[in-house]
């Protein structure tokens, strides 16, 4: 089982889904704040109160409810009533307690890939919103060990592979974000596969800029990983 | 140095100011709400909401910054206007980022004990307050490893310790809270050193009975930690 890479896995939009439950509740904060804004107006609002608030708040679902707050008190001017904020407020609540379904296959896939590899994986944002979902995801069984990083720079990844004891030739990260998961453990000299997912947030998406020039593997879903795998072996 | 323990420090109030900044900040909020509840009714209530989130939000200054919100937006029965809760916001942004001033004597203190000990943070919280607190600091070039936990039981100093292949014999612990940082270390075997604080949150203190047959040192300030090190080494 020695000369099996350890496998690194995403979690959130990898494992299972997470950014939708963001965009279904800015979806709802559209409506909330639409007597004082049209949505393309408080759709900018609110991603610019994220970005500005990300080195203040962190990421995470309590970071989103204040920039939601921030941002109907900014739009409404001062007018938005406290009702509301007590509904951003119990949408918040909600958020950070919700089930968390694995996508379609992955239970199936870890069990697989748990048999012959150690599943690590490596997570950003708030660890105990992240910690909490591992738990809630029942996947927790089939992980070997689970990192939450502050960011997922190529000195983090380094960090946490060395943390093991891990080499990166001996390492493949597998996930739905180029920028986090795949480019920063290229940079090291480990492998990575992206699994796109169909909802990715704005300051997630890359450009194709950081792409040219680097070659890796693109699945369909996670389930194709097994197969890959099988195939690097030879 | 190896016959040296290892020390482990506490963070907040043990090596700068905290829970005084929280309550600072409650007294404007008490004061923010009174048109609506008196300070007794207004704090009794705050604590309430932080109490029932703890296990939703967990520790922090955004979960602080939520539960103001829902007890300004509940004690005023949904009368509070946004002006008011942008202004808690303020105050949370300001506490994200404040200044982080070590208490008097501990960054000499820490200098003569990391000459010949191991010192090893151990602080519960939300990681990325914590981690900022730590670099804001300016005391992080004397710590051997920072590690900040969700809650501190007996299990998790010795999934700490473990992780860094300490043994509890070899493990001094020191801090302000005798339930997070002196009882569950005497439980595991190891040594604690309670230096209390001037300010503590009520969540944090600590009842008679749970104290009863445990024998620890108390001292006035860290300052006087090199001489009980000493003392013990005989």
């Amino acid at each position: 089982m020695d000369h099996l890479p350890v496998l690194g896995l995403d979690a959130d939009d990898t494992l299972w889904e997470n950014e939708a439950h963001f965009r279904q509740t800015e979806d709802r904060f559209l409506d909330l704040v639409a007597p004082w804004a049209d949505h393309e107006t408080a759709a900018a609002a609110l991603l610019a109160a994220e970005k500005a608030n990300l080195s203040v708040t962190g990421y995470g679902i309590k970071g989103f409810v204040l920039s939601m707050v921030e941002t109907a008190i900014s739009l409404s001017d001062g007018a938005c009533d406290a009702d509301r904020i007590g509904t951003i407020l119990d949408w918040g609540r909600w958020m950070l307690q919700a089930p968390v379904d694995p996508l379609p296959g992955v239970a199936e896939t870890l069990e697989v890939l748990a048999a012959d590899h150690r599943l690590l994986v490596i997570t950003k944002g708030d660890p105990g919103e992240q910690l909490r979902k591992v738990a809630a995801s029942g996947l927790d069984g089939h992980f070997w060990q689970v990192e939450v990083v502050a960011h997922k720079t190529a000195e983090a990844y380094r960090d946490v592979l060395d943390g093991h004891g891990i080499t990166p030739a001996d390492f493949v990260m597998v996930g739905n974000s180029v920028p986090s998961d795949v480019l920063p453990v290229l940079a090291l000299g480990g492998r990575a596969v992206h699994v796109p997912h169909h909802t990715t947030w704005a300051l997630e998406t890359v450009h194709a800029d950081d792409v040219d020039g680097h070659d890796f593997p693109v699945l369909d879903s996670l389930a194709e990983l097994p197969a890959l795998l099988t195939d690097w072996r030879g």
